[in-house]
């Protein structure tokens, strides 16, 4: 065993450095008023000092009104105490985005979004009052009731058998034959991308994207060491193949990543011909697609878009999602249908993070199989549709001339080009006094080039947010008809 | 809208065929029996085939027994069908350990670990027999049951602020002064290492870790493409300093990382002053110390040790835990206490897996809250102590003249040295085939030089792990006695 130091310091000499600490811990929000503080004796072997010196500082304390002590409990921060008021917590500050780093911008324009008092065009949640919240809180609480001491252990990937076999079964409506071994569940769709590059390429290596691209997946490019090349890529039917034929001739391209149904920001969808003719494309050259599906079931046609995966015929394609968008953004639980590169896949997964955590997997995996999916996605794409349309319409009647926006055949974002005078960035500055958070255009590209475009959450419509349309309409009129 | 492709084809053609992918769906276990199948019109709108086709060719399928069509309600997989009885999933076959590589070899490992007719001697599994199952699911049973629609948001980093406040309370026993924003919640203390080693440091650095290292730590080393330094370690008190100092004079060393309490596979502590001496050693170079103290609460001795983060003068330690060995693997709730490095972790974090499942983080809050872990570690405590015990004296009347032995003072592995002749991949292939399973020392090291040592985990101790042990004796007896 390995001797601890059992030499205590001269008594006496320590406690009003003890003191002082406690009243830190206490100042900066550790010990609140009405928690127990460490007892004399946790406190005397930690810090190496007497039984006396501890108690001869807990009572300076007592005097001061800081702690009281609770007979036969022990010492509590006090609630009434004279303990100066803690100071408010350091808030997010009202930084100028002008001046902030990207990786700060983004961090800024999540919280923005998360903030109650903003009106919440920001950041790209779902409309939380679409999620089955009441049936998932039942699934939940009667599994965690009567779960075993099995359940406990270690779920290591690929996932929770239940909702591999549930996964197979839905990805039949979008033209894909799965086998439950096909698939490894991710903690949400952010990690199924990060897997995804890093089981096909290495650092300094050159992946072709969608232009613009969602920010997360740039994010993830840039953490691993890798070049993204950006590809035209129409806000209707989506990348250029054209381009991209090009591009790979000329460039070591180790993966393509796409969102072809109902991209963010574009709310592009390809069509499924053409998908067809990008998975032959990429096949003549052998290079992997990494496809984030997380959009998917939110069409507002007649029916679901395929994936690119229906067209797969050599296991290049790596297909994505999550049910952060449509069941609950809080279970954290995505998957991927790595094809060729599972095993990878599966090996990475258990390296980063080891497993997904097991009871969101179970909920979701019953809440498929008893049906409730389908009725409850119908409700959310009609709602969706629904709340496009009335934002892109205010968006046309309250910004200025010059103004385009698109026109998504799904999901719940829109991407507006504003006049070419005006910076997002400021723009985003200026609607955040006016109490309205939005997603300015440089995130979406390492090339800054769309500084003149913001991203809506169309996700939800109602009266405050009209009104914040409008405010934010002036605000662009204003920018614009600056000389 | 994008206009979906509405062109049929021509009826009858493909019956057979969809009559195929149906069938080989349900032979490969996506629908089981008892499922319902796809609607013949989500079929048909699915294949682009005709209403009629669809429907010829569940015909066929009901004709064959496949399935059968049930009333007001669709076409279900048969139960007593005369389908091919599904074969077997495929198994974790009996690969041969010597000729798989290692990411293979560590998920054969870590498979065999799950399997519960082997000896569970291998991955270091907590015993879930001491975990507090009851108590968690009854507190995540209520907080699901009552969790708000504000509970299903996206918790961004850096996590819910309760289990936060809670984990700052408690580092106060190991000498940590923490305010609740220090801490970023992880999903298990695997990512929490991956985040520290991206955020300090880039492709090629190099990174100097102790030696024997746990594999996992390792194997985030290969994934972010950097380059492992092993410095000698003492199988008592840890890394040594002069080694170290010797290494970072000569080599451009990014990072440091250590186990300094309970070592895995080691069980080694550095003991406080050492650890004092470790960290201004490091603050002189300027190098950030990435140390993971997953065991730390496991202790043998009178008092809790110190960690490095209590002499962290300059906010170079990066200290991280985890939930999973003492409350449940299956939570996935992990955390750093990353000093100066707090916001770039802050925002990989968010870039790399966006959140951590919400549930988890309130139910372990509310458990540390509740007063519930300190009577539960004491136990914990108490039985890894004596199981450790037992196990290594199992080893040492058992295994034959020449073997060695670590005498761990906290944590639940042993770190067994076998006869120089004992190659650890054969006793491995040996153990399997007779019942048992344990972790080869292969696996912690980038350079193979412990191919004759072995590690045991020694959660468990019950008369079935001693007879394992005998066995696994006379396997090793054998293997030494060969000439």
């Amino acid at each position: 065993m390995v001797k601890q130091s059992s030499t205590r310091k001269p008594q006496g000499f320590r406690y009003e450095e003890i003191a002082d600490q406690v009243t830190q811990l206490i100042e900066q929000g550790t010990y609140r008023p009405g928690d127990r503080i460490p007892s004399v004796r946790q406190m005397s072997l930690q810090k190496e000092v007497s039984i006396s010196s501890v108690l001869q500082a807990y009572l300076l304390l007592e005097s001061r009104g800081v702690i009281e002590a609770r007979p036969q409990s022990g010492y509590y921060v006090s609630r009434h105490g004279n303990l100066n008021l803690p100071e408010p917590e350091v808030s997010s500050p009202s930084l100028d985005p002008s001046r902030v780093n990207l990786h700060e911008l983004v961090m800024m324009v999540m919280r923005d979004s998360l903030n109650p008092d903003l009106a919440q065009l920001g950041a790209a949640m779902p409309n939380l009052e679409l999620l089955p919240t009441e049936r998932m809180n039942r699934i939940m609480a009667r599994l965690a009731r009567t779960a075993s001491r099995g359940m406990h252990r270690y779920q290591l990937p690929p996932g929770v058998e239940e909702l591999r076999v549930q996964i197979a079964q839905r990805a039949v409506n979008c033209g894909c034959q799965f086998s439950p071994s096909d698939i490894v569940i991710t903690s949400g769709g952010t990690e199924a991308i990060d897997l995804c590059l890093h089981a096909v390429c290495k650092p300094g290596d050159i992946v072709a994207i969608e232009s613009p691209m969602y920010f997360g997946t740039l994010q993830i490019i840039e953490v691993q060491g890798l070049r993204a090349l950006e590809i035209p890529t129409n806000p209707r039917d989506g990348i250029s193949l054209g381009a991209l034929q090009f591009a790979i001739e000329h460039n070591p391209i180790k993966a393509v990543v796409t969102i072809s149904n109902f991209s963010n920001p574009h709310g592009s969808c390809i069509p499924d011909e053409k998908k067809k003719d990008l998975v032959e494309l990429l096949e003549r050259y052998d290079i992997p697609l990494i496809d984030n599906d997380v959009s998917g079931e939110l069409y507002f046609t007649e029916k679901r878009p395929l994936t690119t995966k229906a067209y797969d015929k050599k296991g290049l394609v790596m297909l994505c999602s999550s049910f952060s968008k449509d069941i609950s953004p809080s279970l954290r639980v995505g998957w991927v249908a790595p094809g060729r590169y599972k095993n990878e896949v599966e090996w990475l997964k258990f390296t980063l993070s080891a497993a997904t955590a097991t009871l969101p997997q179970m909920a979701i995996a019953e809440f498929l199989e008893s049906g409730g999916y389908d009725h409850q996605l119908r409700r959310i794409r009609r709602e969706y549709a629904n709340n496009v349309v009335m934002l892109s319409q205010a968006v046309m009647r309250t910004f200025p001339a010059g103004t385009r926006v698109t026109r998504p055949s799904g999901g719940y974002v829109l991407w507006v080009q504003l006049p070419e005078n005006v910076d997002s960035l400021e723009l985003y500055s200026l609607a955040l006094k006016g109490g309205i958070t939005l997603t300015p255009g440089y995130l979406f590209s390492p090339s800054n080039h769309f500084y003149n475009f913001i991203r809506l959450n169309a996700a939800a419509w109602n009266l405050s947010i009209e009104r914040a349309l409008e405010r934010l309409g002036g605000m662009v009129v204003e920018l614009a008809g600056r000389s």
